[in-house]
């Protein structure tokens, strides 16, 4: 576009995944009931979402929080043509998350080689070839898989991560049969300039994938890299309940985009969610309780721009 | 622009002014030294500020921390080419402000009906003309004049402030003679696609006027809105050292764009401002050592995303 152009188009609605119960709820130290975490999901459902990530099939030692997914997931009453997905890290997850009937499982490796070796000493590439017998077992039972990129953006061993770099690691991710993918800015390092030109690099050379953006908002760029991403064309978007989650490298610093501050903007430039924004802060405020703690949810603190207020003199 | 068009366009640079001498410190109870005023503007100039806002002149009990604005500008070592203004609201200001040596003042006028009505019984365009005074003082006495509309995009009486409304306000800025015209977000209400629109409006229809935006984060979306702005071709904003300000129908909620926040983006994003963004951030924290408290930045809690880490095994 030219600087001054007179339109700037966006999309008409956008999806918005509630990833709550599992990247927000993970870092918690408050360990929720299963009846709490049955109640976060069905009401995020109940105020419009069509996308939950219920929570995770991962070592109940790694992440205590996540040690009911299967609870969870047995206990929560199913609305039709809702996704209800979980987050594994191999196939033993993934069978667990069919015997739970989790259908939709997300596999997560990193874009950042430094980061990937770090964590669990294999390239991303290596990551990813390793989940093939996951997708060969997706494929013949019926379940769906997803790939999240994190550190796609930037990396704090590495600073910014080239747009080659994620490009091979969604090329393995393609090889192995996964479709959609979620591009995310894991310690909060994107900038909308970079969201855009990435987005669009990606979409063109792989027309055919669902492109989702995950993004925190560590460095206040938050809604600006959602903006950026629903200018390139994305219509996918992870957000978290009350803003929970956090950065492992920036102890303190706020986490993932609040749904309601993502919805909100969205509602106030005409872009279509499918959810009830009242009610999705009614769960925030619900949450806080149940944490009890202050979270980074700007909507929550100041309320709608639609609140009016009575003049006083 | 279409959507996912290959290109965004930005500036190659866009100019910060410092706001927060005053509109960040205005509404905090520690009140600060002479001394360490001088301090925080000397150093937001050698830290590349060429725009100060350096205090008010209004009547010292209506804002106590702004009693010393008159020591404050004689006090300051000026450096060449920086532009050292203060906010007034009628003539006995503007003549504070001359026999201080101050010779670029700010007017303020709402763009709502309803909040100028609520505030000081005016309507917006009776305000604005009854700036008329210091228009024809300045003109004789080589003193420069900026105006600043308020609730330009949105207002907790009103609503959303229609862009007629501030065409009205411009047209009566215009009639006087004001030349420099800021669109100020007072409560955060603004939203990016609003904020394009009416940058696009307003610079088309008035075109010989330089435009300045003014941000606050209270939803969020501060930095989304300087992108739009930015868009939009506007090169001037406004923004607040450790992100001080608040909202005043809205406690606890957070204030201006944080100058290090914007300057941050702008750097990651290859627009220059002319900062240096650690000597930025090194003010933002001797502000929050002498106010006592935390304030809403994001990178002087997760730092600058350049700052690498090693990684741990």
């Amino acid at each position: 576009m030219k600087l001054g152009a007179d339109e700037i188009k966006l999309p008409t609605s956008i999806n918005i995944c509630e990833v709550g119960p599992r990247d927000g709820l993970q870092n918690e130290k408050t360990l929720l009931s299963i009846e709490h975490k049955v109640e976060l999901i069905e009401k995020s459902v109940q105020a419009g979402a069509k996308i939950v990530e219920i929570g995770s099939f991962v070592h109940p030692k790694a992440v205590p929080q996540m040690a009911d997914t299967d609870a969870v997931a047995r206990k929560i009453r199913r609305v039709d043509n809702v996704e209800y997905r979980a987050l594994i890290l191999n196939l033993k997850g993934l069978e667990r998350a069919e015997d739970a009937g989790v259908t939709k499982a997300k596999l997560t490796a990193s874009a950042s080689r430094a980061h990937s070796l770090a964590n669990i000493n294999r390239t991303p590439e290596e990551v990813v070839r390793g989940f093939e017998e996951c997708a060969n077992y997706a494929a013949t039972h019926n379940m769906e898989l997803s790939g999240a990129i994190s550190t796609a953006f930037g990396c704090p061993f590495e600073g910014r991560v080239a747009a080659e770099q994620v490009l091979s690691v969604v090329s393995c991710f393609r090889e192995i049969g996964v479709k959609e993918l979620s591009l995310s800015d894991t310690t909060g390092m994107a900038n909308p300039l970079q969201v855009y030109e990435l987005c669009t690099k990606v979409q063109k050379q792989f027309p055919d994938v669902k492109w989702v953006l995950h993004f925190h908002n560590t460095r206040g760029m938050g809604l600006a890299n959602v903006m950026a991403g629903m200018m390139a064309g994305v219509k996918y978007y992870d957000a978290c309940f009350a803003g929970l989650g956090g950065c492992p490298f920036a102890p303190g610093a706020t986490g993932n985009i609040a749904t309601e501050d993502l919805i909100h903007m969205c509602h106030e430039m005409g872009i279509a969610t499918g959810y009830d924004l009242d009610q999705v802060i009614s769960i925030g405020r619900t949450i806080r309780k149940m944490i009890g703690h202050d979270t980074a949810s700007f909507v929550l603190d100041a309320g709608k721009c639609s609140d009016i207020v009575k003049p006083q003199k």
